[in-house]
């Protein structure tokens, strides 16, 4: 996928978002803030999105949004039960609609045979208690990794939360 | 300056930080994420980037990183006092090192006679109490307004706060 291909995807997302007066919020690891600069390459972008986090360590992850110290010991940072808890965590201290989160193994380090480099995990969560959470393998160099995940997030939030507006 | 000059910019930042075990924070307005996303571009960023603010409204820059209302009542959000608050508050919340701000203009709508688009303050703080607020005025579209302002951030952090190291 190309930038101008996450800008069209980041505008479909953004439109969506203004039909239902809806805002996103997004809670980013392994991706770094890139999915909020693609929200926020749109111009009136502040309509539907007012803040991100960048949760690249666990102490950010714990103190930003919430996640547990207790869920991050017990299932590491790249774990289904610490993107819902960051999902859940974005979408309460921004008082959003919508959040995603991301935390995955962009490499090319980092990576085991458990939790292999390309390993994603995305959080979902609005305001009227949907939540979900799924995992992708994906391939290709850190780059590659990360821009699939900006994409996989954009696309699955238009697809399924965003589908009915 | 291309994608592949801002990644070269962005790992000299992140290898003069490593020398001087040293860590980042950013409070970014107008760049929407994408310093912490050219940061995180760099394998083995966590070693001196742990956290970055997404503080695209003004209820995020007084949530976030402690910006005062009564400083964005006075000026603004895209001020001078406001991006030295907003560094402040990042450097704080983050216990890092350095921390850069941005609150800018990029448009194409929101100018004004006294602040037309293109204009962008730059906060920087350290932890011996070293402050500096700079304002530029850029030209071109949204995405040059605010690759500009990417790529300004990271130079000056380079050039005045990592040079003696």
């Amino acid at each position: 996928m190309t930038d101008s291909e996450l800008a069209e995807l980041s505008l479909q997302v953004g439109q969506a978002l203004l039909r239902r007066k809806a805002t996103l919020t997004t809670a980013e690891s392994c991706t770094g803030g890139w999915i909020a600069k693609v929200l926020t390459d749109i111009s009136g972008s502040s309509a539907w999105f007012e803040r991100g986090f960048v949760t690249y360590s666990n102490d950010a992850k714990q103190q930003m949004v919430g996640v547990q110290a207790q869920t991050l010991a017990d299932n590491g940072a790249v774990s289904e039960p610490v993107v819902r808890e960051m999902a859940a965590g974005a979408l309460k201290a921004a008082r959003a609609t919508f959040a995603v989160s991301v935390s995955g193994i962009a490499g090319p380090d980092g990576g085991t045979p458990q939790k292999p480099v390309g390993t994603v995990w995305f959080g979902f969560a609005d305001d009227i208690g949907r939540t979900e959470a799924m995992v992708k393998q994906f391939s290709g160099d850190r780059d590659a990794v990360r821009r699939q995940a900006v994409s996989f997030a954009l696309n699955t939030l238009r697809q399924q939360f965003l589908q009915n507006t």
